[in-house]
């Protein structure tokens, strides 16, 4: 392939500290980009986006806030990242070809890029049966940190009563499924009646609640939970965090994959969790977790959620906005509790 | 031997939320006890106790406040308990004779009692050349509690950058000096000038400043912790665990064996901690725990300590009280700063 194509890509032209990133803050433009490969370095590919994960963290990184979290910040005027799924349209790497599938963790939210070969985290299979978008999905990201967190650090055992906050979200859904095929009971928290219903039919939670509508975390913790909570899958920390510790039994373990809640407000603004000392009366471990750190377990992790899938005992929701042009969209979803499942862009069919 | 001797206890007169203690709530009273080895049960032992440990965990078994703290809330009119060092005066178990000399885990605060024999957590060794009351300080709970958080939980490295709260205090004096020996760089935390320079001349820290004449925990932090927290000890929680989630490095460990700071207060007015999001970005593991549930490491843990006692490289200091009649005045000196090293109540000689 050759000559040269009108790529559109979305950059950070002013960063966000509170609120939710609009069109003062993230914007379209239009770049030339050579599909001719001896333009581009050795160990380089030039790829087009297939689909781009859309993930509540990318929000973090257009803060401007540099207060210890996950990734440093998106330099302003820079293209902003995600994961995608992409196809390679020319190749200096011997281990690629053009139309190889790849996952591309952290690149560019572009609709082509010239990107380092190293960078890749998996190339697809093409004898894969299986819809490409899981690999953004149940097979990508969302579904390793879920089982990093349920499977790694959670230690269920059948009966735990594991509690999942999020739980119609990206890794919220598979966190309780996962916990379900290990014999846990599992509730989950989400913030609307329709998503209450697809946690427990779509999901199979054994039940769920929507914590809008209610007044007393408190005490929808102690009617779901009489027993008490053994595993905290905690996508959302503050408040929710909170009641959780005034429910957790002797030694639980509070894998923390993310703080939903947290991520629009400078930290110092932020409301406290009051009763950590619970922490040490009940031994609880509480341990916050990437999944760049985990990534010797991802083919263990890979293929057991193959097979699950495979044999139809996880299902996985995808919420698909289409064309490049969507991401402010989608990424705001993520914040109004508007969204079922993953949310992912399909760049062009 | 035999009679019936006048004994003293304390017991709970009435239940304080809120600040420390006082002789409204604790009083101290004279009970005739038989000496009569026959007038027991059967693994029964009739003891007097020689010394008694005083520690801030007793306090939060007198709030009346059933908020999931360590144990459950001592019942009004009960005599309290506590770790003692204790004399075998009758024994109606073959596994003990009179002058036996035990370590007796949570028994009563009283000069003479009748405690079931398998509550005991070792038998001194006569030969033994370390002095008695080391058995409730560098070799009794407060020593095993440093170490299983900083060997057992802390995962310490040579040069691995750590900090210790409440370090001149029971449990810290040993937490930063067995940090030490592992080849960390330690700084520590206390509450007075003269408590700094202890830490500094006798316990071998590498530098320690007073939080109370500190205005900005977090320009401290910064300075003491240029390349950041590996480790933080944590004996106060409240405003300085916050100030630390604020200097944690990657993968940083909290082992919190207390919340000094918090045991006086209803959870809800507690200040919360606003900023365990840093927590996932830093991937902190932070863990409560209690000595109870590490029992079985207790027999390495003592060899450990008794081998750097004897070799000179671990620093005990004691406050020794007098009489039992000092147990309020004693329990007290632990939430004002006014203390040194190990609290113990020296009963009789």
């Amino acid at each position: 392939m050759a000559g040269v194509v009108e790529s559109r890509e979305w950059h950070l032209t002013a960063y966000a500290p509170e609120g939710v990133p609009t069109s003062d803050h993230l914007k379209l433009r239009t770049v030339p980009l050579s599909l001719d490969v001896d333009s581009i370095p050795d160990h380089h590919l030039i790829v087009q986006n297939i689909f781009i994960s859309v993930d509540p963290y990318q929000r973090t990184l257009m803060s401007g806030l540099e207060d210890g979290l996950y990734f440093p910040q998106t330099k302003l005027n820079e293209v902003v990242s995600a994961t995608t799924i992409a196809r390679v349209i020319g190749s200096k790497d011997s281990s690629y070809r053009e139309g190889d599938i790849i996952l591309n963790p952290f690149g560019p939210i572009a609709e082509y890029c010239v990107i380092p070969s190293a960078l890749h985290l998996r190339k697809v299979d093409p004898a894969s049966e299986l819809p490409l978008q899981e690999y953004l999905s149940s097979l990508g990201l969302p579904g390793f940190a879920a089982w990093v967190g349920i499977e790694v650090l959670g230690d269920p055992k059948p009966g735990s009563n594991v509690f999942v906050s999020a739980a119609a979200g990206g890794v919220g859904m598979f966190a309780g499924q996962l916990a379900k095929l290990k014999g846990c009971r599992v509730i989950g928290s989400t913030g609307s009646d329709e998503k209450v219903k697809l946690i427990k039919e779509e999901f199979g939670y054994d039940d769920a609640f929507n914590y809008k509508t209610e007044t007393d975390l408190d005490a929808v913790l102690s009617k779901y939970f009489p027993n008490g909570i053994d595993i905290y899958f905690d996508n959302v920390g503050g408040e929710m965090l909170e009641a959780v510790l005034n429910h957790v039994n002797t030694h639980a373990r509070i894998p923390v994959c993310g703080m939903i809640s947290q991520y629009k407000k400078i930290w110092t603004e932020r409301q406290g969790v009051r009763n950590l000392l619970n922490m040490v009366g009940k031994e609880v471990r509480m341990e916050g977790f990437l999944v760049g750190s985990h990534l010797n377990r991802f083919g263990d992790f890979a293929k057991e959620m193959e097979s699950y899938i495979k044999e139809g005992k996880i299902s996985s929701k995808l919420k698909i906005y289409h064309g490049i042009e969507s991401y402010l969209e989608s990424l705001g979803s993520l914040f109004t509790s508007s969204n079922f499942g993953k949310v992912i862009i399909e760049v062009k069919k």
